[in-house]
């Protein structure tokens, strides 16, 4: 958030709305910071195996046989019914990038809570959240 | 909250427990608030399965061959076992309603933890924090 | 099953429910030994965490603020719900000795599957089958 | 398998690839049968909440704003994290009918076994196993 | 088990002990046999990311920081609290390759049953079982 | 955290590293401040099946067949592939107490994420930041 935004104008949103984007923004621009942050921490600790593995990681969304659209939803589903929160975010981050419409990620949701049960529906209320603050983003 | 309530004269329960009181009320109405809230969200997304699932998840604890009352308390031990903090919440807020006592509810907490294991403590602590909130409210 | 049954005259009931109800005795009785058999085992083995925490195991489902009927129907659910089929059986048998109806157990599943999804739903099928075993023993 | 089978005389295929074929098949056969039996012991149980809750589960991977075959992949992938081995075989089977090649389905259980890590193995085995035998049926 | 040896004269152990002795070798060379197998079928699917994940999974547990000893036990509670029990009977048998004593095998079963809950008895019956079948094969 | 410390002069540490230290030392002071208070509310209910568990809880990391520090990791890996963040900062802080280097910790953080998958990962970024918070501490 820059410097100085608060006393800023209204401009033409009007200030409710602008606010909103801001919470918006904030919800993001704070997850992807401290994912970063604490990602630098853990590579920094030099550990083969979980140098090895995040950099598998990366791989396993690549274009293949499956596309990488299909497989950030496939990422996604399985975060959702593993009930991961930040897993979540991030799949969804991917899912937005790769032009996913409201309309497919939320049945993206109904497999995951038809699968995993009611206990998903908290999970899905924060990614519903998440899903505005990312669609709010210019 | 009532508007105002800061500034009055200290009532006869003394500041401390008041502001006790107040924070109780925020915990369960925070929770109430954004559940409403993100639930009107998915609502209006207006995905079928979903809409259905909410539904069947009202009816699945109404009066039947079990009473409501029974009913709840499974789904707080099922909750509880599968550690979802604001499925946990939820329940508890309606065994709450249909007049558990703190010792029933405990005897519930016991079951989840034994079938569980102490990886249920960290929610017992909450789920204990929220009841004591919710017996903190008139 | 005895020695020689098999080529005993069909009685009254015909010899596929003759063939059904053994198969269904079975079934509990195969769990049951190996159940047995196996606590053994592992009590021998005297570890005094796991002696303590059978015999806790045991006081959690007794009578108190909550009756033993309740109890087990709780140990049903949360069972179901972390999908432990062993549990379930166990589980199950005992709300069989407390008088649990078949629509009773019913409303019980019917919980599991909702708070805990579609994944429920291979453990209902052999919960369902051993309801019957259990059902079909005299 | 039908009687006499097994004193036939060899055909063009060799009695080895016969005998591992009817194997496959049984692997399929067995838990489609077992499967829909049990499903209509459930069902005519006639409890309310679990009736709807198989019609919202068929409903869910039905054609919709993404297609049947995405929908059957997210089953899949959602069900090996969550390691339900029948419902693995389920949507197998499922993604078998919607023609996918061996190579997508071994790119969503290197999703699953990423996502879920190492305790996913037992059940990619058993997936690639069940696999092999619905390509091996006719 | 090889042809006729049901008919073999008793050895000095007697038939009894003997027959166990069997039963307990099956069990583990059974595990191992699918395992290996079902691995091989897995890998010739030549999917990238499954190949770098079971290599990782090998490296893992090589001598670092901690010995291999500890990280065979490290491997096992873990599998013990995600019940797997092909996970399990794993990391037992490299348990038992690395010299582990009964006594703190079970110190370890101990420590995931309550951590995990009793919803871990069954998974700690089936592994005292292969526990024992490792101890008495030569 | 000491009083008046936020008015003193810069010590030769510098500005930035104090604010860290402080932080840090927040994270761990919260977490036990809570754990402690809530632990004295559950026991204060007087539930005998929680209190035994408590204890009970105690017994299994003391000195035995295996030493403490070992049960110390054991617990720590448990807690990982659970995905139970409280129990992963407690049994860090033990571990920490037992002298366990950064890099010992690191391979139980990499058997956790193996085992465990990629969803261990975002916990696994709290666990770095909380051993950061233990180190900080004079």
């Amino acid at each position: 958030m820059g410097p100085g935004k608060g006393i800023e104008p209204l401009n033409e949103k009007g200030d409710i709305s602008l606010i909103i984007e801001k919470m918006d923004t904030t919800l993001v621009n704070d997850f992807n910071a401290y994912r970063e942050r604490m990602n630098e921490t853990i590579l920094d600790a030099d550990n083969l195996v979980l140098k090895r593995l995040f950099n598998l990681d990366t791989r396993t969304y690549e274009e293949g046989a499956l596309s990488s659209r299909t497989k950030e939803m496939l990422g996604l589903v399985a975060s959702m019914v593993l009930r991961c929160d930040d897993c979540i975010k991030y799949h969804l981050g991917k899912c937005y990038e790769q032009g996913l419409s409201k309309a497919e990620v939320y049945e993206i949701f109904a497999v995951a809570n038809i699968v995993g049960g009611t206990i998903v529906i908290p999970h899905t209320r924060r990614a519903a959240e998440y899903w505005e603050a990312l669609s709010a983003e210019k």
